[in-house]
């Protein structure tokens, strides 16, 4: 039951991730499903105008690819890394020097049509709500593990902003007060030990000790700041003793911070996803797992929650923003629930 | 604007606050505005039974204050110190010995009159919500420190209770993943450093210092486990040495759970209450505010949060019961804005 336009064609929607490296854009319907999908480098250092440029190009090849006008898109999501105000602005996104950017209505300028502009994060885990290992969840965190650690929650159907929409910044939870600096410059957050940050700063320590290992050997210090997924898993799989203990304890402190996700939110579905997640595997998810059965209370909380790997890994931000899109921009119901407000005008 | 009977006269609600210790009732208005209150040792050892009686009794004094007989009262709300099932269920309150009560239940049968049952941090902070320091807010955080940490989150109008009822288990987040071991059995939990607990945890680590403080000196180290408030507040104010650090570093233990939750839940509003902020006040308080300054990501999402001390006190949790019934027996509507659901049958 995929909304169909006047034509009877089923109306498309197309959802932008930009990253501090990368574009990533899909064409899709209501219901997820890919027509299209480009891919770009953001190259964010020649500035706002010439990344904007970038995105019309790669939404162009989209749509090529789906075989749709861009004008004949119904509405176009996007995906932002930086808390984004009620309006589209984007608040702040250090990696890409933005702040205070008002990016929906730049776009909606530039293209007369609909935009929405939200967190990527939000839109991730708002993805696989819609789409993918989320579905049917109740309460849900989405984690997303990769340089940093990102991520988002949807409870009852909504996406959890907070009154000031800076909310579901899991990755600067405090979990050891007296602990490493983290890359916000204050101490112990859960970044500093659960993301690629956090297994690079592991390394570091261990580095230091009188019998480097072989694998590592070969990096220069400078460039774990750079570490990749596939670094990282190829090492681990290789039994590189550092790395070893760093993922595990990398994963260790991510477990640890579920659990107090669950003591505070009662999800009932965790979707994990990102590089390390990606690279690493289920193995990696079941000492996730592992250590937030331990540190959950009650301990009947933690019975209930499925702790999943993320179904649709890189689409995940522009699936959500195209979820996000048909939600906020029009004959928005997805087809198991209706929301409440902003109903379909056309169908 | 208070909702009348049919008499004319305002419709009055019980509010019953149930603890290990005490059992605590008003008998109020719509508004909140307390025309009877009542208070009984609970004497939790005696059974159950035993407790329901004393809370009839206690019940019944508090109708008598306010002019009311208890089958006249629009409804019955009751917080329970446990996560509470959709059907009122008491799922387990271990000072209380209470294990899969179904307390609404056995109470609607007793007194042939509509009871809605709720965890007390729950009903404390939506007391605080709905008439007290949490008043308009959008997103409340309710801190409740006594022996133990509870909480609350009130978000857009509504409780957050999460898919498996547990949510706002602010005291077992997780602050010091290598730490001291909680009451729950598991390490670092936030209640075991900001909690009267937590004081007590510290000042047992101190004590065994070459010079013991002149006013702890008297205090049995196993009586530190029972340690009241007022204790602590003397203990603080004479400057004793070890108690200054033990409270110093619980409040700042405090201020990082609070940046923690600032950047999960972005709350506009945090209500702190209990018996350590009542006899400590505002310089606490201050301390709390000053730690969660420093540890809160984004600085920007610190800016708009009010933390604030509890306007209700010893009230909160019974009027937040008065709220609950309120909303959820009927002729429900808070004066400002009507819930969508469960609107009211009679006025």
């Amino acid at each position: 039951m995929t909304t169909a336009s006047a034509t009877g064609r089923p109306r498309l929607w197309a959802g932008i991730d930009i990253g501090a490296t990368k574009i990533h854009i899909v064409v899709a319907d209501g219901q997820g499903q890919i027509l299209g999908r480009a891919r770009k480098k953001t190259r964010s250092e020649r500035g706002v105008d010439a990344v904007l440029e970038r995105v019309e190009r790669c939404l162009d090849e989209a749509c090529d690819l789906a075989s749709v006008s861009r004008p004949a898109l119904a509405g176009v999501g996007l995906g932002a890394p930086s808390p984004v105000a009620a309006d589209g602005t984007v608040v702040n996104a250090p990696n890409m020097g933005w702040r205070k950017l008002p990016l929906a209505r730049i776009l909606r300028a530039r293209w007369h049509q609909p935009v929405c502009v939200e967190n990527d994060c939000n839109l991730g885990t708002l993805g696989e709500y819609e789409f993918g290992a989320g579905r049917g969840a109740t309460t849900l965190v989405g984690l997303f593990v990769g340089t940093g650690l990102g991520g988002g929650v949807i409870d009852r159907h909504e996406m959890m902003r907070g009154h000031n929409r800076m909310a579901a910044e899991v990755g600067h939870m405090v979990v050891e007060a007296h602990g490493r600096r983290c890359g916000c410059g204050r101490v112990g957050c859960l970044e500093a030990y659960a993301s690629k940050a956090g297994i690079a700063g592991r390394l570091r320590e261990l580095q230091i000790s009188p019998e480097p290992t072989p694998l590592l050997d070969d990096l220069d210090p400078d460039e774990l700041s750079s570490l990749n997924s596939s670094v990282i898993a190829r090492a681990y799989r290789a039994g590189d003793a550092a790395m070893r203990i760093a993922v595990d304890e990398a994963a260790w402190y991510l477990g640890v911070g579920v659990a107090s996700l669950i003591a505070l939110l009662g999800p009932d579905h965790i979707v994990v996803g990102g590089g390390v997640v990606e690279a690493l595997g289920d193995s990696y998810l079941a000492k996730v797992r592992a250590s937030a059965r331990v540190a959950t209370f009650p301990a009947e909380a933690f019975a209930g929650v499925h702790i999943v790997r993320s179904q649709l890994g890189d689409d995940a931000v522009a699936l959500g923003a195209v979820a996000h899109a048909r939600r906020e921009l029009g004959t928005g119901a997805p087809p198991a629930r209706r929301r409440k407000t902003r109903t379909a005008a056309g169908s």
